[in-house]
């Protein structure tokens, strides 16, 4: 006979709901994306939707009817009624029994769940602490995908050490991005970041801050930096959909901009905020 | 209102099963073994837990007791009755609201899965193609952990171009091991394979090979092999848990000992059999 069990108990394998058989728990089989609403209005949709049919055409998820998508997102926003919400999706490809290869006519699984967005009021106003860890993610993060277990190591050993978030170094020595972030510096009249590669996710949030940087008169250089570069940097900051601008004060073990949230982080951080009323 | 979506359907947040929340789907945050039985008996258990153990630990999932796991392991063996088995299980961190950091005091899921073992007399009597994908995995492939989204994407890719397996070639241009398989050359009387890195799964059904190698009089180097130098080859194969030794008689476009399987690799096949039984 064949069976399951899940914890103590054994399931004839029949029986067992679908959800046991998601690709998504077997292999991360699926990508997601995480959007947000400002005072009641959903923030970059079309941007996110576009992001998030990339990511289902390079893993080849082809069934997905973008506009039922939209639509749903919609729909429990809607329902959900909430101002400042933070709303989750993910499409796995579907449920079948473990098997690396799929059959192309599995159905995908839709899953989304609205809740209000954390405040952040706290970090952006007195700035957040930084450490630094490798980088062990698959080398396809330009894909959002369900792999993160290199991300949450990362984060949760930043969190371990009393650091709000882990700042990623490949073996080359240069900083990639945050492990659930963009990273930023600005020297002098210049704003600095990661170029867009295989191994960085191509962040909304990103696109926004680099729009907002030239309204405020920054230069933009899109070339990675190392860990040493960025301590000696005027300014840092992350970007993150569900906190946008937020300045760093503490890389590792060293103050950054003395220690409080940089001038020019701060009017970027108002600049950006212009693209969401 | 804080909700869910599945597919179409709208649910309270708070009335959603807690499998929607395991963290083996949000992030891939768990670990997995897969282990046979041969004629109705166990193969390798102690090896197979001793490994979980040790991808449980890496991956600080630090509540399991691993006598737990080998009487659910047993049991489910035992009222399954079934003679040539294959079992999967996975641990994940628990199940939770999505956040990359976790609680200390989540409680693990643990499911499992009985089913027969798919036949491969066939693969093993003609031999299998494999070809060459770019190894795209994390930098911690010794811990078995779900994230496989690149060994999915890279099985798929020979599936359709008509290969049994992918072999995965690092960016140094070394080959690491299969999608879902360890690989093996046989270069006169010497028997070579990767050595046990962070990129390399350490397989159980590897370590048989290497002593099952020396049973026959091979010399076992372990060190990595560029896709030229296999092509070159005496004899190449893959082992892998659920069908230990099967021979490749094509590598890419290339033919390997003209076609049909080679003897080292027969007889290194019935000399790990024997630890079978």
């Amino acid at each position: 006979m064949k069976l399951a069990m899940l914890n103590d108990r054994i399931v004839p394998l029949e029986e067992l709901d679908p959800i046991y058989f998601d690709r998504g728990i077997y292999f991360g089989d699926g990508v997601y994306e995480v959007l947000r609403s400002y005072n009641g209005k959903l923030f970059a949709l079309d941007k996110h939707l576009e992001r998030f049919a990339r990511s289902l055409a390079a893993v080849r998820i082809n069934s997905i009817d973008m506009d039922q998508i939209r639509d749903r997102v919609e729909r429990a926003f809607t329902t959900a009624d909430l101002a400042e919400t933070k709303i989750y999706f993910h499409v796995t490809r579907g449920s079948a029994p473990r098997n690396h290869v799929w059959n192309a006519d599995l159905e995908p699984n839709f899953y989304l769940t609205v809740s209000e967005v954390p405040d952040s009021s706290q970090e952006k106003a007195a700035g957040i602490a930084v450490s630094t860890h490798p980088d062990w993610r698959w080398k396809r993060c330009d894909i959002k995908s369900l792999n993160l277990l290199a991300n949450v190591l990362a984060r949760q050993d930043a969190t371990e050490k009393g650091f709000d978030e882990a700042i990623l170094v490949d073996e080359a020595g240069l900083i990639t991005e945050g492990a659930g972030s963009a990273f930023f510096a600005i020297l002098g009249d210049t704003l600095r970041t990661a170029p867009l590669t295989a191994n960085i996710l191509p962040s909304i949030t990103r696109a926004f801050v680099i729009e907002a940087a030239r309204n405020v008169g920054l230069e933009v250089v899109e070339e990675s930096l190392t860990p040493q570069q960025a301590i000696s940097a005027d300014e840092l900051f992350i970007a993150v959909t569900t906190k946008d601008v937020v300045p760093i004060v503490k890389f590792d073990e060293t103050a950054v901009s003395n220690g409080v949230p940089g001038p020019r982080t701060q009017s970027l951080a108002e600049a950006f905020l212009e693209f969401t009323v």
